[in-house]
């Protein structure tokens, strides 16, 4: 018997995520999607945070000797979410804007009125890093409730080189608060500043030659983020920014095609972005392009949602066509919600993928955009010990049982965290 | 200083539902339904089961010596929710049929397969009262654990005298184990048994002459009702069993107009039913019919979302008749989810009701349909102590955060539950 920190037994369905011929590593794509490696009434064994070992109950409970024994009681263990869209970093609410929302106010009216995105920054640029580490923690604290093991934060509320600088810091704080991993993305193209409204040129030329290296030589980023949509940022606009950011050793993510078709998906492929995000606009050749790369299709499902307007991308084709599909938030004032779970009901019963399609999206698929190296979103031996324990009996359960959050604890980075 | 059971304190917004002019019993319509009657840091008196006195908190405090004093940290207090459509009692899982209905299935083809009502029907029917009730129990906890009150539960899985009358009776076992109000339905005409498929004349006849006779006599339901449906029953078809059910004491609901417009809203008010509930396809004619009525009008906001067919019933329009709008789960194995928050949160972001509306809607309308002399979903001195504390600051929050569980503790008959 050799003695480990954890064992996580008895899970009706083990979800290992691991390909049918033994993949651990790299994305899946279109049939292979439906592969989520069950291995039933599964166990597994964990040491300083890392996994050592999977199998079936018996057999790892003869082998090893825990520290803590979780009994899964019949639920299905599965590797927690990767959260790799959130903006968790912003002060002041919005909530009121919904009542206005309702009466049918556009976003334009909204804005006029003094709410939208220039209501955050404005709030967000008052507010100090520690206020908004604290924030962030909070939220982090939310996400881990519901099963998120690791999560992406970005800027873009600051839109100036001082704000866009501390939010960045606050995210390092927050890091130390938490019990997931964060990684930081720099997007100071989220919107054009309210002093650039009209030529936002003096500010990609701030971003590029100084704030940028700014965070580069900090570390403060792992990516570079640009929203790229009519009336804020045309793809040439922002090239010149992304491929600074890619000389100074960040790595990419797009906002893309999300209200309209600016090729934002084939621009995010030609910067080899690890992720193009949003879609709802993809034409058929951004489809085309993402399927013959490694730059991951993230979906935000929270999005047509939040809006009312019920026109999500069409995850299917994606998935068809070979593109690597991934699941994330959108965790923003307009999308109040850090819960992957209703992320994946939302997957399947507003954008029609199998259960077993939306949980690989939203755990290894999503991990590959975050992290390839890592590991994330798999739950195989040598990888990040990450897991969640949920109240339900099989994998199909988790989406069919809509409404509800499902996960009863987390084991995050090693340590048991009972909800 | 009185000696009361509990108080609880400190709600940022004690919501009581009382209407503009004191009114703390009857149905709330049209403009009126915004009115949620907020007291701001507000605090509720309870004892032996029942509210004694609501207020600011320090004068309630300064009032009342608790034996329990529940501090509300700042979240919302409001009536739990009055779920009065649900199907609570049946065996076996129809999970597997969420992947046909994903590859493009009919509900005929997936019957025709094995699946749909008749195998719940044939599991239910084999399942004896003692286990029905176990699992209707077990149902009611989660929702109370979402905050649901006080609940209404259908038969209408047996299809013959037998096994109706077997629900009926779990239904009457569960009681005596949960810690909710629960009221019965006797819902014989739920769909064709498989036996009667053709002509049912022999079960609507064995329906009115013998089981419903037995059911009132035994007081095993509240409620009788009908699905109003084409291809299941006509109006013509039932009429005689409703009015033999009101000539025996029970009172009416009716499934109505969902997925076609058989005029099921106006029979409904014919019948002087306590409910109409569906109305996806209700015609002008129905709304202007239930507006003029004391007929509530139910909607169900999960079926659309469910079955993956994004056609809402016309909410707004029907608030803005003057309808007296209520809202519910329908709980079954379609719709697996007894979440009340969901519910109301579905009825903003999908329906575009306005927060208070759906939470007028989802607790005092509710609860008029269901029992109009027990003053249900209103906190008010007299009225039945049933609330819940939830972690959010304003009742517009508890819309706009959606895709979560905001309640944090119930308070049900007078009995504090903290979760």
């Amino acid at each position: 018997m050799s003695h480990v920190d954890i064992v996580v037994a008895n899970a009706s369905e083990l979800l290992t995520m691991v390909g049918p011929d033994g993949e651990t590593h790299g994305a899946r794509r279109g049939a292979a999607l439906g592969h989520v490696g069950v291995i039933e009434d599964g166990a597994v064994a964990i040491h300083d945070g890392r996994i050592v070992a999977t199998g079936p109950s018996r057999d790892i409970l003869a082998s090893f000797d825990a520290g803590t024994l979780v009994d899964a009681k019949d639920g299905v263990v599965m590797p927690g979410f990767v959260d790799t869209h959130t903006h968790l970093v912003w002060a002041g609410s919005r909530a009121w804007e919904l009542e206005w929302k309702l009466q049918g106010r556009t976003y334009r009216e909204i804005t006029e009125a003094g709410g939208g995105i220039p209501y955050t920054v404005k709030e967000t640029r008052q507010a100090d890093p520690d206020h908004l580490a604290a924030l962030a923690a909070e939220r982090a604290r939310d996400a881990l409730h519901h099963g998120t093991t690791a999560l992406e934060a970005k800027s873009g509320y600051g839109l100036d080189e001082l704000s866009e600088l501390g939010q960045l810091e606050a995210i390092r704080m927050a890091r130390g608060r938490i019990h997931q991993r964060l990684y930081a993305t720099y997007l100071g193209a989220h919107e054009r500043p309210p002093e650039h409204r009209d030529d936002p040129t003096p500010y990609l030329d701030e971003m590029r030659t100084s704030t940028l290296p700014k965070v580069a030589k900090r570390g403060l980023a792992t990516f570079c983020d640009a929203f790229v949509e009519k009336g804020v940022y045309s793809p040439d606009e922002v090239r010149p920014l992304l491929i600074e950011a890619k000389r100074l050793g960040l790595k990419v993510r797009i906002h893309a095609d999300e209200f309209n078709d600016l090729g934002g998906a084939a621009f995010a492929v030609d910067l080899g972005a690890a992720s193009a995000d949003h879609l709802l606009s993809i034409s058929d050749d951004g489809i085309e392009a993402l399927a013959g790369s490694d730059t991951v299709a993230t979906l935000l499902p929270l999005v047509p949602y939040a809006i009312r307007d019920p026109t999500y991308a069409p995850a299917r084709k994606m998935v068809e066509r070979g593109c690597i599909v991934s699941l994330a938030t959108d965790f923003n004032p307009n999308v109040p919600c850090l819960n992957m779970g209703f992320v994946v009901q939302q997957a399947v019963y507003a954008m029609g993928l199998a259960p077993a399609e939306a949980l690989v999206a939203a755990t290894v698929n999503a991990g590959h955009s975050l992290d390839p190296e890592a590991g994330l979103g798999v739950l195989a031996p040598g990888h990040p010990a990450d897991l969640v324990v949920t109240d339900q009996a099989t994998h199909v359960h988790l989406a069919y049982a809509f409404g509800r959050n499902h996960v009863r604890a987390v084991v995050a980075g090693g340590r048991h965290i009972p909800l």
